[in-house]
């Protein structure tokens, strides 16, 4: 990319973020609420391109507080004031010196508030009462609001679709350049390293979620954590890896096997693919998503292993790797193009092992787009 | 370690477990309260050996129920069924389907619980409408309970700090190993990253936070993220690194130089470096947190450099890398035998760079053992 390029995305994004904030200023206004408590960092760093992370949830590195008119503020401690007006310019960014809640009441009052919203999906309990309190001495009416911003998060601009595009084909290079260097000697940790290694040598954040490298028995547990175990020749080795670019996330499995795949191997293998190449033929828009993980779930039950599919099929991937849809066989929601969603069905056997394969797409006018181009798992 | 003496140690471990669940079921019996909720995933791991991790507050791997008396329960999905009855061999496990809600409902019911208690600090609101509708159903009070665990967390056992010590030697050890490679021709990424793989291939779990390695004008902030640029010479390069080893974290910080150190680098380092020989000598059993902080921050501030140490002295450091108690200028509480803190004063110049240095500590009967045998940072 030249600068001109960069400076023309960077330009695009700007302006992005600022009608991301006019629809949320509109919604605002229809609700008759004179402003929002943003506290999930992933809608934080969506709506301010604020890229901190939060140590965890009671640890945060920032508030957005969105009045419905007017610029947008960041509230967050010195620590990251640097970074705040580097980052988000169309914020206006206030520090607080003994946390969020003395500058927090300022604001409200100087903003002659009525009433706010707060995220309550993301919201301490106990925090919740103390901003309670504060708004009672103010006369302001509280508003426990929900996925407001994730309803917006779910369909994705050409911009965040190129985004993760990207971060899906880097995430395959990761894995290409890897894949050949996999042997029997290796510990499934050893291979988690070397990819968590290349994926930031090669230009990634970080990976999006730790890295799953289950080999053998523990194949069969879908969250496997990386073991010291050897991996096992024969039986599928489940790799299930993502990484962040430009703080979109991809997410993408393969099963492979190192040696000759036993005749077991191969018929789930090849069940797995049959549910996965179903399912993607079923994604279109207005299609319901528990229809999409039935398509998959029938044929892996038609083939007598319907007990060993014990999760849903997919689910929405963005600024976060886990966000909606959901496919799973109680969402009744209807896909939209624009959406991005994984296609991950998966045969797990206690003692023996598991497959997994699961890739990305974006919902079309009239299907689907498969981000992946990466055919490794076809070895089999 | 010889075979049995890991038996052994597991064997502790299992009495300790014990011993800890017998602590919280007497205060739940002191306190009139039949049940607790337990929903923080440190607390989660430290009363039970779970350790799985959550994806964020909202994607759980699992709570605890402890009735205040009889055996005491961990509830998960069937992704952790495995993992969980592995690991927790002094709890029953149950598995939830949809959602936690459902069993924990059945659970209230049958055992005949009158009030329960759930950890409200970390709690997210709408979860608790949610419990509160159950309970109210079940006619149950539910009651909003802070820091139980927590301040049982404080007090660390022998073989805590043993795990402690041994979290922060392999941690010096990484650091050791990756020191000498250093140098001008390495950005801030490519040493974090070695730092992080080094952890790793030597033993630990992983990081204990995401590693800063900062130089020159980005060691201006207290929390930078590790960047593209290289390092530069003459002027501080900061290291603040951690590990888990059997669940139990290290934290430390170095500050050094490539080439010969500048004047203004050499006098901001030895101001930083008495400022942490103060406080250690501060430290003591009875000795206020704050009193701590003051020790340090006072030759700071002597020496011009007030406005510049904008954070706090220190944290404890156990099952999780900041943890109870704070040593900073608003914590009145008393120092006890036993605590585990980090002792870590900086100077931040705007546009310059910093210097911390960061030792961990244990509070004994007379004083304080510094963990860190590393000198590296003397070399200036």
């Amino acid at each position: 990319m030249t600068c001109n390029e960069i400076n023309e995305q960077v330009l695009k994004f700007l302006i992005l973020d600022m009608c991301k904030i006019k629809t949320i200023q509109a919604r605002l206004q229809r609700r008759k609420i004179d402003a929002i408590l943003i506290s999930q960092p992933d809608n934080r760093f969506y709506l301010s391109s604020f890229s901190a992370r939060d140590y965890d949830i009671s640890e945060s590195s920032g508030y957005l507080l969105i009045p419905r008119s007017g610029t947008p503020l960041l509230l967050t401690d010195f620590r990251y004031q640097e970074q705040a007006e580097r980052e988000c310019s169309n914020f206006e960014v206030m520090i607080y010196k003994n946390g969020l809640w003395g500058l927090l009441a300022r604001l409200c009052k100087s903003l002659n508030l009525c009433t706010l919203a707060f995220e309550s999906h993301y919201f301490l309990y106990e925090q919740a009462l103390r901003l309670k309190n504060i708004c009672q001495d103010l006369h302001i009416a509280l508003l426990p609001i929900s996925n407001l911003v994730e309803k917006l998060r779910v369909n994705k601009s050409h911009l965040e679709l190129d985004l993760i595009r990207r971060s899906v084909r880097l995430n395959e290079r990761v894995f290409q350049e890897i894949y050949p260097t996999i042997s029997a000697a290796d510990t499934e940790i050893d291979v988690a390293l070397r990819l968590e290694n290349a994926m930031r040598t090669l230009g990634a954040t970080g990976p999006s979620f730790a890295t799953i490298v289950a080999s053998g028995p523990n194949a069969a547990m879908p969250h496997a954590v990386p073991s010291r175990h050897k991996i096992v020749p024969g039986v599928p080795l489940i790799i299930d890896m993502g990484l962040v670019l430009a703080g979109y996330c991809s997410d993408m499995t393969r099963s492979i096997v190192l040696g000759t795949p036993t005749p077991q191997t191969v018929n789930i293998f090849r069940i797995v693919r049959q549910a996965q190449l179903t399912a993607i033929k079923a994604i279109s828009p207005g299609t319901l998503c528990k229809d999409v993980d039935a398509a998959a779930r029938s044929i892996i039950s038609a083939n007598g292993f319907g007990a060993n599919f014990g999760h849903s099929l997919g689910h929405g991937v963005g600024v976060a790797v886990h966000e909606e849809p959901r496919l799973g066989p109680r969402c009744a929601k209807k896909l939209r193009a624009g959406m991005v969603v994984t296609i991950e069905p998966g045969i797990y056997i206690p003692g023996w092992g598991g497959v997994r394969l699961e890739n990305m797409a974006g919902v079309t006018v009239d299907g689907c787009e498969i981000f992946n181009n990466d055919k490794t798992f076809l070895d089999i």
